[in-house]
């Protein structure tokens, strides 16, 4: 089993000229986005990426382009993903990688693909940049998980091209990339034809799999490529993404790994592995925002909340994968509020222009792990913090908050608080679809509206308590025991404890399909991961490939 | 670790002569329920049952009280639920229990105990006969669980007494029936606070349990049954429950145990232990029903619809308990649609009749019993059968079904139809609270409609396929190599990746607390249940009591 310890770091960060396993190409307002999986490119040794088959390098690719589709190509409108191979479209995530992988592993690689999965789906339904799936050969696990998070799927009616998910009959595992969930919640397949495809290793094709909806529609070989350019035509004609704009290139992200430090410009992470403790702090800005569209094109990468976005959403997927260890973030913020929420204003102002969307949209992601990471959250809000707007959304991500009551003695700032703005009531929703607030005041939602009324006021220990905004308030002489105590207790409790505690508390209220793909689905396929019928000895995933035979304990549980 | 070879059968046939743990006393429309856990009557040899701890005995006389109280008591419009011993309310779930139980028993103990509690619930909101909890000492963990399950909980004052939900720091696992989504989803008690609460092993008392929203009310030790019986009279007087009727006595229910095979008045169960297949044949009435609710409840425990739940659901208990390695339930029905559809028909009629409304939740609480089943459900429908109203539902909870199309060589009979009534469009919810029709058709909820325009028809093979609800209907020469190789496919796939599958396919739509137990919560314990870190030999749950300390991988997932 591969271990953190023996482990190369994994670096989430790429670029096209490093790309081994995609091809993207231009055409006007469509790109073509065409999977070629090099077998012998894998991220780890051991295995071979055949048949388009993926481990965790693929995806990371596969993260970074759609990235720069949507800040790159504001011209783009439409996307077609497709196979480069000849003879398939692509057999799903490689099962001799997961084999031999670690429970966690497998399972921090799940995630992240759900992750990207979910932001193709999003470029669809909030950035104007569908994905129209054309699939062009055999389709099985990850690669019709893929395909479904597409708006629209097209497959060659060949004889040979079928769409399955044969995980559960083949491997004795369930589809780890939202497939079951996407099935009946987002294509709405029914029930008993779901149980029969999932349980089905062939697959189905042709006019079945449109009477099903597990395809949109299927096409002659020969006319697969212009029926799905038609369609992408088509999306793209009703897009609102601007022809004429120009992108903003994402500039390699400076970063520094020491040895227990992870530094970036506006994000460094200080890790304490002793006590399984990573402290972030996250700098406010430290200038005015420009004041318009043009102003903020002109900054691109360096404009505040997209330099934000990207170092947080790396520092958060460094820890993941690199730090298994670390089970405790403690989430702090430096610098002016007022500064914070200038730049929030004007996030809230040009809301309607398509590079504020976008890096709206990425902070919404990028939120959304937090929510969805297996670690303990705690925010601390001290004297020289900047909790407002944007960056309240941390600590209303944490699990828990304590905030410094009173001045702190020898520290001449004024006393710590927080401060709401606009985008605190609807830009960063939460995977359930609630924004943080309506979450958190779930019981008494009249809390939200009248929070309304305080926008933009400094609310001190006092009034945040009373706003219901903060879980603890200790004053100078209680702060550092209390904290520490916290912080200690913390990091002696189980860790899986935790991890199903923290996914059960966060998501009160409404489900969706995020919700059910990192809640339950989730839940059920590590469980899965677990049992000697997949990674014991004579389990499922053991015995792919090497001609032995599945040996199964048949108790039901 | 018990296994189902060496342990004696589990019956979940009680009655209160019977009691071991639970007293339950009247006084006009108040029952009282006092929970008074015998030590040394566990139903396995190897713990004690200290401070009101339970086991599956315990819950299964707890069931059987709910069952009476609902049929026997229709003058009960208020229930209060204490603690018969001096100085503990409940200290919840065994731990000695859990620790040497098999994982199949301790997940299968939990779904059991949920079931309970939901029927609580239930009683509360559907039943005239809401639950109100006296905390009279500390009420932890499952102690805790039970007390959410009722509508109102009033907990004493007085320095001894609190609730907590001990299990993630004392023990390394979930508090296992329901007790974290109840706390965010039912009680709304905000998150942070869920999670300081859920990781403070001494709980909470006193005043900031009201301000959490933990408890309704705490009240000085003096005036506690003071308060909780005004309590419970002010519900009770808006309770629409009869003062002046007469209950239905639940007389012992005949079951007949043979080897392979488990038989009731109007239910059989043929077990095919080597295939893994148990074949549940379901009677239709011999008669037509009564015409007016005196009849119905001349009849009692004999009116048909009211002993096909409880022996519908003693069968469900009884395999699920009994028979882990029987993965596979095949559903058939026997007998007259026309005397289904008219049983529903008074069902439907004499909806406002408290016993007619008693049966009819209590078939839906069976159903739903079907439902969170982890077990592969197979319909077949063929001649002779009576798949109508209530008994199509069977065919619905299947995960596929099987209509044969055609008359079959050598039978007489009229070839297989299926019918709706009235009841397939509202009477028997899932825990999702969709009909399983809606829930069938989230992706062309028109068709519900068409279906109601259809009610009282009986549909062939061909005009059931056409409405959807059906999965196959092979002919007479298909039939039987369709269906053996359907049942044999499914014998050989992994138990576990089926009962992950089956339960994210059959809850599409909206979820509710109890979805949300049954999947996410349940999958997450489930997954905690085979860490390590809780069940190794250095785990929470191995070490509890014996004054070892736990040794943890620290590793996140």
């Amino acid at each position: 089993m591969a271990d953190a310890s023996d482990r190369a770091i994994v670096d989430f960060r790429t670029e096209p000229s490093r790309y081994r396993h995609w091809r993207v190409s231009y055409d006007g307002r469509i790109a073509f986005v065409a999977m070629d999986v090099s077998e012998n490119a894998g991220l780890r040794p051991g295995y071979e990426l055949k048949l388009n088959s993926y481990d965790l390098g693929v995806d990371i690719e596969l993260h970074d382009v759609v990235q720069r589709l949507r800040f790159e190509h504001p011209e783009v409108a439409a996307v077609v993903l497709t196979s480069a191979k000849e003879r398939v479209f692509c057999a799903g995530a490689n099962i001799r990688m997961l084999g031999q992988s670690s429970h966690g592993w497998k399972v921090n690689f799940c995630k992240f693909t759900n992750e990207t999965r979910n932001a193709i789906e999003e470029a669809g339904t909030e950035s104007g940049q569908p994905w129209v799936c054309a699939v062009n050969g055999p389709c099985a696990g990850g690669g019709y998980e893929l395909a479904m998070a597409c708006q629209t799927i097209v497959m060659a009616d060949d004889g040979n091209t079928s769409v399955a998910l044969p995980e559960v009959p083949l491997l004795g595992v369930l589809p780890g990339t939202g497939g079951l969930t996407r099935l009946v919640d987002r294509r709405k397949v029914r029930r008993d034809r779901a149980d029969v495809f999932s349980t089905l290793e062939e697959g189905v094709k042709g006019k079945r799999a449109v009477e099903w909806n597990l395809v949109d529609e299927v096409v002659p070989r020969s006319r697969l490529e212009e029926a799905v350019r038609r369609r992408a035509e088509a999306l793209a004609a009703r897009s609102d993404r601007p022809g004429d704009a120009r992108g903003v290139t994402l500039t390699p992200l400076a970063r520094t790994l020491e040895a227990d430090r992870v530094g970036y410009r506006w994000v460094t992470c200080a890790l304490d592995r002793a006590r399984g403790v990573a402290e972030i702090t996250v700098q406010g800005p430290d200038a005015p925002p420009p004041p318009d569209a043009a102003g903020v094109r002109a900054q691109g990468v360096e404009f505040w909340p997209l330099a934000l976005a990207r170092e947080l959403e790396d520092v958060i997927l460094h820890l993941r994968a690199n730090e298994e260890q670390v089970g405790l973030w403690v989430l702090r913020t430096e610098g002016q509020a007022d500064l914070v929420e200038a730049h929030d204003r004007v996030l809230d102002r040009l809301a309607g222009d398509w590079l504020v969307r976008e890096i709206r949209l990425y902070l919404r992601r990028t939120l959304k792990r937090l929510d969805v990471t297996s670690r303990s959250l705690f925010a601390l809000i001290e004297p020289g913090s900047c909790f407002a707007g944007t960056l309240l959304e941390l600590a209303l991500a944490a699990d828990r908050s304590y905030m410094l009551q009173g001045a702190r003695e020898g520290d001449p700032r004024p006393q710590a608080a927080v401060r709401l703005t606009a985008l605190n009531f609807g830009a960063y929703p939460m995977p359930n679809g609630l924004t943080r607030l309506a979450s958190r005041f779930l019981g008494e939602p009249g809390r939200v509206d009248d929070l309304k009324g305080r926008v933009g006021q400094d609310l001190d220990a006092a009034a945040a308590d009373g706003a219901g905004l903060v879980t603890f308030t200790p004053d100078d002489i209680d702060w550092d025991d209390e904290v520490r105590i916290a912080i200690e207790e913390r990091s002696a409790f189980s860790p899986d404890a935790l991890t199903g505690m923290e996914a059960s508390l966060r998501f009160a209220g409404p489900e969706t399909v995020e919700t059910k793909i990192f809640g339950r689905l989730s839940a059920w396929q590590n469980w899965i991961f677990q049992r000697p019928n997949a990674v014991g000895p004579k389990g499922g995933l053991s015995v792919y490939g090497t001609g032995e035979r599945r040996e199964l304990d048949r108790r039901r549980v």
